[in-house]
């Protein structure tokens, strides 16, 4: 199985945080995402107390709640004691209706309006990640009107790529996203930061992009090395002793047996020596490292049921199986051409030799979960599971097509139980005048 | 400009569909759907009263709602006596909603469950447009149940390739949709329906595909061929003489300059005449033609504005232009690398020799609107406009990054008002338990 917290029970059902797939299927109804509170509470505890060992100091996990946001995942977060990453004033309003303490909160974007920024101080969101002068400058009269100094993360581009997809690679130095070390305008970005008032550099922040792994080098290194340098250059020319380095998210997550079981808490350990080495080369006080773990926190604590529908053969050309859900509650093949595995919930123990696309829906040719599966026989009615759905899948859901979004039914402990409800056809007209 | 009812005024701003663009941006705020109902009410007469004149019969367009569906739409269907194309239960349930007249809709889908079909017939719809021998049975089985007869066009495929984008290419044999004429499956689909008592097959359907123009060639009447041949085979192995001949949707709109312009009257005045004359010369009694405009009724109805943040000039590679939105409001460059013509809205008059990236505020890179547009020199706050988004924007509108979505404000007779309400950031909570 694709990941260890996916079985198969003596009824030859798909079990998925030890539960029956299909008695969650027919007590919740399909299209379903379910979602293994156990597995995000053991990456989150893996995550913190790795960092909190190797790392020292106030180092420490936010979890970025882009991947999967509504309001039970920051109640988890608050239980475990994890720090966060926000990208919206709507990720803000959502952790504050769930009692999260703003000041463990970071706000990040390319692009914070000046009505995000005064909602996020009035929350008392406890750092900014600030991507531009502009935003600095917002930031910094609307602080001294509201007769705050906010904390700030500058957010800098070391010019990593880390070979991952176009869309989600975010280190290289043509990105929206902060300021470029190469062309200076990181140094000019630290100035600026300086000079203003009503706010307080605390450290520096970069992401080289998403779905990253071992082998794909050293990268977190490489990019610490970059900002190491920088900080050591920006010590020696301002004065500035950032309190963190804030490395960003991206640790890849396994969707196909071809993807590797990255060993997080090993690539931790060995980025800590290697942060500590440099610092001390340097003759730096090490600053605390942040890390922003989204997909890799939630992606594979997810599943998401489906019942078949439509099963097409078409001889000579290809066979299709259509499901109740599609890209509108996954569109990351749609969007990214993503790879997932997929089973027959109900057929789990079958052998897998029925070749088909598993597309969706929805009325546009695009709309494919997975193309060339294999799958057992499948018929009308089978319950299919794509796996690793956690991260990206509820974050992403449309209602394309004007279809309901599914409920989010978390697993703890042996039961299931509503974090988010199933959306009805009311709910869909609830702004249409 | 892009569309007629694009203009600039005296004050050097641009007006849609008569209307200071930046008196709206005001009014109701950015990010902000603006749809010219105006504009809409004429595509809707120009299908309408062409295919009348020139087809004949109950000949007639059928609006494809998934192009653009809320209550308000459904309305304006109603009152200009127009039928619609209908792909789930949630659109049913909208235009229900919006007192639209069932008996007008077809019900399309390449998988609609038995829930799904219980629904529409409970809703009185038409007619369902049926997708495979499984939905047959379904559908059969159901309608007997409710005691009713349920009309069907039967979807082929005609093994047509406009060449368009291949997530929007639907007539090829390979496809989700219908069952292929060459395989001999469509006959065995008519043979199967033909068989089931509460079924009533009142004529055929198929879809080349999206976003046709003239250049790719004939293809309505290379289709049209093809289904007439396959009609005229049909009546004479099992003597079935379709209503309607169902031709879909398909003529393309202009994103920019280098889109020609559709003469839509014109080709279907052509189409009229071919089909007519195959008829004919097959000895066929000429079927009513259904068509269904989506985009080409409500794209070039729409624009998106939205307030400029931060500007970023990164020497030696690019420039970014971040907007209040993003691929949230408008997946279209995400999903497809779709074109579309920018604008600054306050600076309509000013020279535009600054190229640049127009990207959203979703932290993600590939977070983008249109890339290397070259628009005036760009300010934090100046108002964007992108144009021809009336179609699969606010359709395909998500809450990624937990931003709300835009209201869509109806442009009328020189008059704006409200159709669909801004969300609130307790609505994305709305679930959340």
């Amino acid at each position: 199985m694709i990941c260890e917290n996916i079985g198969i029970n003596a009824s030859g059902h798909l079990t998925f945080s030890g539960l029956d797939s299909i008695d969650l299927a027919k007590k919740h109804g399909t299209p379903l995402y379910l979602l293994d509170e156990d597995r995000i509470r053991d990456r989150c505890r893996l995550y913190k107390n790795t960092m909190q060992e190797c790392l020292g100091g106030d180092s420490r996990p936010l979890y970025a709640g882009k991947a999967a946001c509504f309001k039970r995942m920051y109640e988890i977060m608050r239980e475990e004691g994890l720090s966060v990453d926000l990208v919206s004033p709507g990720e803000i309003h959502t952790a504050m209706k769930a009692g999260y303490p703003m000041e463990n909160a970071f706000f990040h974007g390319n692009n914070k309006t000046d009505g995000d920024i005064a909602y996020a101080i009035d929350c008392g969101v406890g750092c900014f990640v600030a991507d531009g002068e502009q935003e600095l400058d917002a930031a910094n009269r609307i602080a001294g009107e509201k007769g705050v100094c906010q904390n700030m993360l500058l957010r800098l581009t070391p010019g990593i790529d880390p070979h991952t997809y176009d869309a989600v690679a975010t280190g290289k130095v043509d990105s929206k996203f902060g300021s470029a070390i190469e062309t200076g305008q990181a140094e000019a970005f630290l100035k600026h930061a300086l000079s203003l008032p009503n706010l307080k550099v605390i450290g520096y922040h970069c992401h080289v992009g998403s779905q990253v792994f071992d082998e794909d080098g050293t990268v977190y290194q490489d990019a610490a090395d970059i900002m190491l340098a920088f900080t050591k250059e920006m010590l020696d020319k301002y004065g500035v002793q950032p309190k963190y380095l804030n490395l960003g998210g991206g640790y890849g997550v396994r969707y196909t047996d071809r993807d590797p079981q990255i060993d997080i808490a090993a690539n931790i350990r060995a980025l800590a020596v290697f942060v500590k080495e440099k610092a001390e080369s340097l003759g730096l006080v090490c600053p605390s490292v942040l890390l922003e773990p989204g997909r890799s926190i939630v992606a594979d604590a997810g599943m998401t049921l489906y019942t078949a529908g439509t099963v097409k053969r078409i001889p000579g050309y290809k066979n299709y199986v259509s499901v109740d859900g599609g890209m509108t509650d996954n569109p990351r093949y749609a969007l990214y051409g993503s790879k997932y595995t997929i089973y027959i919930a109900n057929k789990a123990t079958a052998e897998a030799n029925f070749r088909c696309d598993v597309v969706g829906r929805c009325c546009e040719s695009g709309d494919i979960i997975q193309p060339a599966v294999l799958l057992p026989e499948p018929e009308r009615g089978d319950i299919i599971a794509v796996c690793t759905t956690g991260a990206y899948n509820y974050a992403m859901a449309s209602n394309y097509n004007r279809i309901p979004r599914p409920p989010v039914v978390m697993l703890s402990q042996g039961n299931d139980y509503v974090a988010v409800r199933r959306e009805t056809y009311d709910d869909l007209m609830k702004n249409d005048i």
